[in-house]
């Protein structure tokens, strides 16, 4: 209801802010008996960490987890996973003005006028830190996926309008991008430098590509697989848009340029993005988000006060360029999370 | 969970085939004392009837709703609104040869996957048909959003490539595209007639636009207000992209250009499209869906049978060229359904 | 959340009043490929039906269901299964004095309280009448454990103080009562016939018994099996106690007595009525619920009216003496749902 | 769906095992700025603490509260609040024999049939440390409650037999079985030494009153406010009967004995236990659950092991001889937590 759970059988429930002690999340309903360490989590965390890439923001945080519960002898054991991630390096006075201002393209206005209270310090439950609780229960539901060799497979296409011309599969975690074209990433590199000296910021699009879902995942009607991964990735702070197979340029096409034929093989194009109707046909399931420029900029900007004033504000603190890379792996997190539990609600139908 | 309800307290339940007796939604959660007729559902439905446009199908459905429960002498008494639209233009035997061979770009092949069984008359509950149970709980809706003044405007933005270059709102209901530009009618007209004589299908764009929409709706994280419509649109079968606001071209901005500066007077711009951090900011909440070409053209496709055998298809039966602009009424439904339950959503916190 | 829905996987939404023109259920969640016909509800239906006893209410309706979507060929599809059954035998008129008079031990004041209007013909969705709609979906529910042969056996074990001795199981529906033991009946007559001479009425005790429900159902903590059944039961309107297995004589046992040993062959006794630690330990499942004296008798009563002032009222209508024996079938049902919902919650753990 | 969370709208998590690093409470839908410190927890917590009673167990807990989120200088904004408790007087190695053989009366062979695993250190999640938990939340509930000025009050009603005669609310915490009746107390203190004394254990009743509470709270049909109490109070490990108002006497009442009269003053007397027809009538609620003994003996049982072969067991650890009074303040939590909740929905219709 308040909307922090996610999920229907495998349930994610997150909670914690950007300058608490610590963010974590419950997972309620992984089925019993998988494999289960900290260490697999860790592995997914250090993708989202801040600090790995050169323009990123330079808040330092080792994204430990702890198990409190739920596992036993490394197997879970049915009853709920607690995950928790303490904050070590928190600054809070470089947002102590910002208390009484609202940053521009920030939640700070407008949890003011729902809750008429907020944690100022680094934007609360609406800083991006919140998703480190998402990295890691994602982590988890790619373990349910393993038992069915789901693969998810997520990279930057394009970033301050830079497009990666090509997919290498086995390129994309060995540069600061997560770019799939090794050719694309020094006109990256360039673009993030230039926008960077003029103090500005940068979006991008990232790509999702699932391999080895089965057919019949999806529930018709409102929650249509598509449907639920529009959700889960509009869900993530900076996406303004999503799109499957085709996705927008279907807007032109013909219905006999768009329709997929079938064959004894399989499917002879994939502008559905392998999914029919709401529910997966087999194929792979590729989808699109796109994501705005940070708002966090050190340039100054025009807003107003709690009280309702003009004033001029000036982001300080430490931010990424871009959201781009960070959010790749926030964004496969929540594909991972919508799999598994509809993989688990798919069972419960026989 | 199986994913025919929609909303948390505001809860539309929907139920019916193409081809079965009726169709229907019960709402549970309507306040009540609200004013509500038959007359009052029929009136949106009027709009999404097949047969009022030109080039739209030939099926003839009055459409007209019995309220079964839930209101005592015209106003809602707090106990679940039972709504019924029967089907009476069925012509079973058109679809009898769809029987064994799945249509591409249909659901045909994957409810056959998911369920083992599908009732294949009219596509069954993959069928646009379904839709009618939406609309009618939309026009409840849009009775608690009546009760804060709260409008939503929904039209045909682009049509087979061919764009609205203005927004008239009183002109939308006056031509058969409900586009909102009466200079682009006429050639939005003549590309309808192009396609149809090719026998193919045309896609497009829908936009829509939700006035007075008070700041602070909208559930943090997981169910922010904008993944919560990403989800509504997307959940109805054409469409394949959703985007808020700046949208896809936001991922080419740069931080400068994206946000909104905050005056006194309330956001210069709105690449935000009324929502920051998944909460509503008081501005027009502006969204678009891009709608694929309807799947069933009079062409002969390439597919297969439930035997695995190929197979060609011609698609009979009745069909529109375009799922535009019948899905414009469907769409603001879904949206209206959306506000609905987040505005009790709100009144729960306080 | 308006508390018209049950379960979590099998879930079903009620909805109808008394006097409206019809009452239903919409059932999502059913597995696909479930042989359904109207005849297998109209069955249990028959059982709750007024005026097959002696004692029972005057009002005649032949209850009959309808499927309106959901079932091809008399199979399930998974789509929602819509069910209708349609008021008949309705006399409104008999009802026009209680619009403005609160009857004693009856929902009229609360439902004034909670809506701020009500529906006053026959208890509008207060009625009994409302249970209708339970029983249809507990039919759909037996389907389900039907594959895996699971009975769920009802009776009376008791009715105005005079208690069934003993469990005859093929006498229970031989006898107007639903006792299940014959020498217990002429006795539950003479009793029902004086209360009735006094214009009075009478309450007594439900045994339910659940027979081959397999261990491991049930989910612990909030959502134990028996909390579920607790639920499911207290909701049925003139329950107003239910216990399990020793039930409320445990209070005044020793660890010792109520313990139940484990033995290679099974439990030697069965004080948990077979379930532990709110799971299912494979053993018989043994619940009985305390039936209040029905509210509605002849006599004249002291109450208020909607404006607040001292009245008094002599119900009248057509009324039953004791809500036993149409309450039985109603509470099988109730216990049918849930089990049916838990079978599919723990098939989604695998 | 795993049932580890109750509520709709005020929604509790909670996760932890009896012998892990900790336990907790996640709570969802906590309206903002609702003053809130540990302190006001742990007062509630200091009630259920093992060790304050003389006959209870003898694990020490301090029961110390963090909350980790969803507070901003002592006023809750909000967003979800993590509550956690640390375990800190944990002897695990008590437990070592119990890995492959199951205690009568516990859970230990209905987890193993559930899930295939289970953590037998003390009962794991089958532990009454598990309540922990929900006494933290019950405490943040009660802050809702006191908004409306409802208090709930909890004592014992009987122990092993000794019944209190009489209700004086400001005794009850003042003697170590939380009896209301000061003149009972040394007959429960002979009755818990001579069961210590047979190393055997003792179960009881408890009651609970809600006072102050609004008309109008509960959702007809299946979300009846008696109902969900039943559900809340039954979902509480030893509980094995529930009821309200007049209860299961209610079963031999007459009609006209049954009915409370209404009046200008309100209800003449209280069989209905403060709920018609599933809502509030403003009356006082009353409820009382019975309360098995205790499965822990330190005497020898019959019982299988994992393999399914005969074995004797003598439970060693440290237990109470009853769950009562630590169940009182868990009871009273669940209760609070019910209607936090109910309030909370009754908002939404407004």
């Amino acid at each position: 209801m308040a909307g922090n759970t996610f999920g229907e059988i495998f349930r994610v429930t997150t909670w914690g802010e950007s300058h608490g002690p610590a963010l974590g999340a419950v997972i309620d309903g992984c089925p019993p008996r998988v494999s289960l360490t900290a260490a697999d989590i860790e592995a997914e965390l250090a993708r989202r960490r801040p600090g790995v890439q050169a323009h990123a923001s330079s808040r330092r945080e080792p994204d430990k987890v702890q198990i409190l519960s739920g596992v036993f002898e490394n197997l879970t054991t049915g009853t709920p996973l607690s995950l928790i991630i303490y904050n070590r390096d928190v600054k809070s006075q470089d947002y102590e003005d910002l208390r009484e201002v609202f940053r521009p393209g920030h939640g700070d206005i407008t949890f003011q006028a729902k809750y008429g209270i907020r944690d100022h310090r680094g934007g609360g439950r609406a800083s991006a830190r919140e998703t480190v609780a998402r990295v890691a229960a994602g982590a988890v539901a790619q373990k349910i996926l393993d038992r069915e060799n789901i693969r998810v497979l997520a990279y930057t296409l394009e970033l301050g309008g830079v497009r990666a011309g090509r997919l290498e599969e086995d390129r994309i975690w060995d540069n600061p991008f997560f770019c799939p074209d090794p050719d694309a990433v020094p006109a990256m590199a360039a673009r993030v430098q230039e926008v960077k000296d003029r103090r500005d910021s940068l979006g991008g699009l990232v790509e999702i590509r699932v391999r080895g879902c089965p057919a019949g995942l999806g529930e018709p009607v409102f929650d249509k697989l598509d449907a639920a991964l529009a959700q889960a990735m509009m869900s993530v702070g900076a996406v303004k848009g999503v799109e499957i197979g085709a996705g927008f340029p279907a807007a032109r096409m013909l219905g006999s340029e768009h329709n997929d034929p079938i064959t004894v093989q399989g499917f002879t194009t994939n502008n559905a993005g392998g999914i029919l109707a709401g529910i997966s046909n087999g194929d792979e399931i590729v989808l699109r988000a796109a994501v705005k420029p940070i708002p966090s900029i050190p340039r100054e900007q025009q807003t107003i006060d709690l009280a309702g004033q003009p004033r001029t504000i000036t982001v300080k603190g430490r931010h990424d360029i871009s959201a781009i890379p960070r959010i790749v792996p926030v964004l496969a997190a929540m594909v991972r999370l919508t799999l598994a539990d509809f993989l688990l609600r798919q069972k419960a139908l026989q």
